[in-house]
């Protein structure tokens, strides 16, 4: 069987692991004379593979149990009201990094007071703050940061030290792709749709003893602590999308872990950088020091420069290097599963378009 | 290529049309040198896909342009939650007719004051209202019902009239299995996993003018009004969720719509029924004129009994039918894709086991 495979350079939903989509079709209608998506989430063989799934995720990240793995609906964005909802008392501190970053500030301000502890809109979210940069405000419950900015293309290298105050991430686009002290975070979440698996499911990793905060009266299904005390089976979960992001993670595991995603997250970062940074052809959106591995974003000189790398990529087999609608330009994402020869064949073409503009 | 497959009597997720299954699996990794798990939301493909699923869905129900359809995410229990926040401004009438039916009057409770307009507990859900049985309280922004009662099998034959009132219902369990003037509905849900597709999306049918209620301050992911706004694009929806679920809608449409789809259901219930009526050796949980066509309960006389019951219809290929385990006995849900051969292998069953017992 031949399988025809672009270079999906897309943001998110993104490409995922070929040895895992092979595996998951030839499987796909074997499960007890029924197919995947006719199994019961109260059957044993689901729940095994839900809690599977968060043991691997809880040891790839170096977690004990002070902390609880939750599969939830409705994405990053349903996080951006959860988290205040079950975590602010009066007032959060926000580093407003990006568009994401700004709606997840936003969302706050509907729950209560949502301070801006740093924003680099004004130079069109060029970087992420320094160590050191954001002070804490008085009374603030948490520090919501956004680890990566897809859009940007900024991505932390180090992490705001909040002393006792909560530390809460969007992880969405680089869970799973680096090293972290995943300890140091009182909760991290990430849709799953980039480095871990289909659009439908959102991971949030919470240190237990928040779990037990409660500031206001909420529905049942939007308490942390409700999905938690079900095991995240409270309701019916996306028993799909929980199933594919477990194949994921093993196969994340099989490959080396967190430490072989980042190295091979270097290797096509640099790749890709390395061609853009020759001379001034390029116009790299993201300071040097907040450059993400993740999300390469640059400009050519025109909109038809632009209009013409972007046909021209898509002939080589290159699709989704469109910048996000709101900036423009080019932009390449490459998470866990996106291959070396991509970067390159990218790299090549980088070049070769320089030449012949 | 032969495809075991059993008789799936699960309450949901539950069986799907093979033919969708076969077309899923065959088209897995042929979408533009992608697999399904890897397009874009944002893609043009996607949109005409989302696009024509709700054209599809309002067609089959019969709605015109004055009503709006969503695709969500969080299953009904999200809802549960969803229309209180929106619709309810001091106080809403509910039908309580069974757990999950109680669990949206409960989850309403969190937001204002809801109120019992019916409650069928006392007899064990045994029943759903007789028409001209629920009054409605003064100043209720909405009756909230469940129109079929996958727990108990209980289900609506005549909705209650509620003149200006809008009528709310979790169609969750009968969505597309029988003919129904829908217009007659403010808002309609339903979760996909039991006749519309794999778990993992909602669908939420509003009436336009209710879009513009706003009675209190919410986070913008849960305004109706943000969805609707956003074609149900406002974040990275569940995109394959959504994909098999048009396929199913068509399925259903290509199969003869929902008047086809409600002969089937008539055909397979009345073959169930007909075998467990034929004397007391079987006990029937609902009362004859509340019965679901959906989901068919029963009782044998010990638990030793129930336990050979399901032994051995498992042994002849048929699963799925413990009941709730909050009700115990035999539950047979048979939605718009189960096959009238499985209904009468049942039906047969429970002919040949009355008469070993």
């Amino acid at each position: 069987m031949s399988i025809r495979r672009i270079y999906n350079f897309s943001a998110g939903p993104a490409c995922l692991p070929l040895p895992v989509l092979i595996k998951v079709k030839e499987d796909f209608m074997e499960h007890g004379g029924m197919s995947i998506f006719e199994i019961s989430h109260r059957s044993k063989g689901f729940m095994d593979i839900c809690e599977d799934a968060k043991a691997r995720i809880s040891s790839l990240l170096g977690l004990d149990a002070s902390f609880e793995v939750l599969f939830l609906a409705g994405g990053a964005a349903q996080q951006f009201a959860m988290v205040p909802m079950n975590l602010m008392d009066r007032a959060a501190d926000y580093a407003v990094t990006g568009r994401w970053a700004k709606r997840a500030w936003e969302e706050a301000g509907n729950i209560g007071e949502a301070r801006v502890a740093f924003s680099s809109e004004d130079s069109l979210f060029s970087r992420v703050p320094r160590p050191g940069e954001i002070s804490l405000s008085e009374g603030t419950s948490y520090l919501h940061i956004t680890s990566n900015n897809t859009a940007y293309g900024t991505q932390y290298r180090e992490f705001p030290e909040t002393g006792g105050v909560p530390l809460v991430a969007d992880m969405s686009s680089d869970i799973l792709s680096r090293r972290i002290d995943a300890r140091r975070f009182g909760l991290i979440y990430a849709s799953a749709q980039k480095n871990m698996g289909p659009a439908g499911v959102t991971v949030v990793i919470i240190r237990r003893d928040l779990l037990g905060r409660s500031y206001r009266k909420l529905p049942n299904i939007f308490r942390y602590k409700t999905h938690a005390d079900a095991g995240s089976i409270y309701n019916t979960p996306p028993v799909f999308a929980i199933y594919m992001l477990r194949m994921i993670v093993q196969w994340i595991e099989g490959e080396g872990g967190v430490a072989e995603m980042e190295g091979r997250a270097k290797a096509r970062a640099d790749v890709v950088y390395g061609a853009l940074g020759e001379d001034d052809f390029y116009e790299l959106l993201a300071d040097r020091e907040s450059r993400s591995m993740m999300n390469v974003t640059f400009r050519l000189q025109s909109d038809a420069l632009t209009e013409r790398f972007l046909r021209e990529a898509r002939a080589l087999g290159m699709e989704g290097l469109s910048g996000h609608r709101t900036v423009g330009g080019i932009r390449a994402s490459m998470y866990d599963a996106f291959p070396l020869e991509g970067a390159s064949a990218l790299a090549e073409f980088i070049r070769r378009f320089r030449r012949t503009a």
